[in-house]
């Protein structure tokens, strides 16, 4: 039999007062503390190591970070998060090498029923997100669950990302839609 | 004759740098410092109790809330608010039961006159702000003066919503439409 | 030659690696703790003008205000910004008298190539914004690198700013679109 985490990490309904989670989630909030108060950024750094599943050598991440368990986030080499970002990783959030988000990028995993009563029940699911190599969420970019996007993509800023995209596009709006190609991708 | 809170509340232009305001978002700014700051959730849910102006037995607040003076806010029974909700409360906003935010959440009731010259005289006024129950408002919404929701309404992430709209429906976009009835609603 | 620092404000590609960046980078982030931090708004108004290259008589900004430097922000008489403000200034940002922004105001002048070869070199580049007098920025409301705003502008909340506008008119959306001209502007 699943347990909760097991259920979260696999998109199903799953119990978040469950303790192992509560636990995880009071970690959390613990080390995205240590990190957003530190002005030395190699300290930083470390912490993120400890926070996130998988990182490349170096990375950077202005404060404030928020994130449910940050162990369901990896970032290849060369991540930069600027200001303010957000991550609800419920499932698995997956982003490549030379990764740069400008301030305010949210990511979520998280989703509820759509119907009250089901909503009320105080369930809830996920729908693991990927991001590709050489990407630039631009500011206050919001990229929803279940959502894929492919290598150089960039994403303008105040972008709500409803659906995936493939490779080499620059998209923008709300909902998000393709507004040019980039040459030579 | 009508204090400059009285006025305030309902709604007419009034002088935000009256004594009696000043001194209230002053104790709202300390009080919601000690929220944001405490890993508790049982000492956070007291210091919510104090701060709004009514609640039910069981909430939730993740850091950093901000509000104006948070005595204008009132939520229902299971009241869950994620990351970063900004509630402008100069006027009555009214929360019903079982509503939940995303990371990002914000509600204004504050507004201005759109004559320059009007408006650099100092003086604001608002509009109430009422939300039903079982409504979930998804990351990054925002919820102008004056809006009323039904209940059961979602409201999709990104959602700039500049009017009033009824029971059982998801709206999204800026500015927010109907994108699909909730059935069974 | 031109100094790193010189490029930068010139709207050339710069490397923000440099040691005089950083160390101007540090100083902001040290000095915008001290004023998210004070409840003093006597305090806060006299930190805002070590921070800024030139403000008003009078200032006060909520927090938490971000910056990237601080002194390449220059602000008129009686400047407000709300809550949350985050303004990444590698370029000058030029805002007039009676300004006032609600909560979560982001401008933008900070920009990358789109091609992804070019972007990972790790350079960046900008472009200034300039805002007129008594512009009232709304909620969440975006300014992106190179925008104009005329006299008397009103940018409705959730605004995604993306190209310059004239005097007295209202825009909103995603982009920002005239809404409606102020009369009497």
């Amino acid at each position: 039999m699943k347990t909760e985490v097991e259920k979260m990490i696999a998109g199903e309904f799953y119990d978040p007062s469950d303790q192992e989670l509560v636990y995880a989630r009071r970690r959390a909030r613990k080390l995205t503390r240590e990190i957003n108060e530190t002005l030395d950024p190699k300290v930083r750094a470390e912490l993120l190591k400890r926070l996130f599943e998988k990182t490349g050598k170096e990375l950077n991440v202005e404060p404030c970070i928020r994130v449910d368990y940050g162990s369901n986030i990896s970032v290849g080499e060369h991540f930069f998060a600027n200001f303010d970002c957000v991550i609800l990783d419920i499932c698995k959030v997956e982003i490549g090498d030379n990764c740069m988000f400008a301030p305010g990028v949210h990511i979520y995993t998280a989703t509820h029923p759509l119907d009250p009563v089901e909503r009320n029940r105080g369930l809830e699911f996920g729908k693991p997100v990927s991001i590709g190599n050489n990407v630039w969420i631009g500011g206050r970019a919001i990229i929803n669950p279940g959502v894929t996007l492919g290598d150089n993509v960039v994403v303008a800023s105040g972008a709500v990302v409803t659906k995936s995209f493939g490779d080499n596009v620059v998209i923008g709006g709300n909902p998000a839609k393709i507004i040019k190609e980039i040459p030579g991708g």
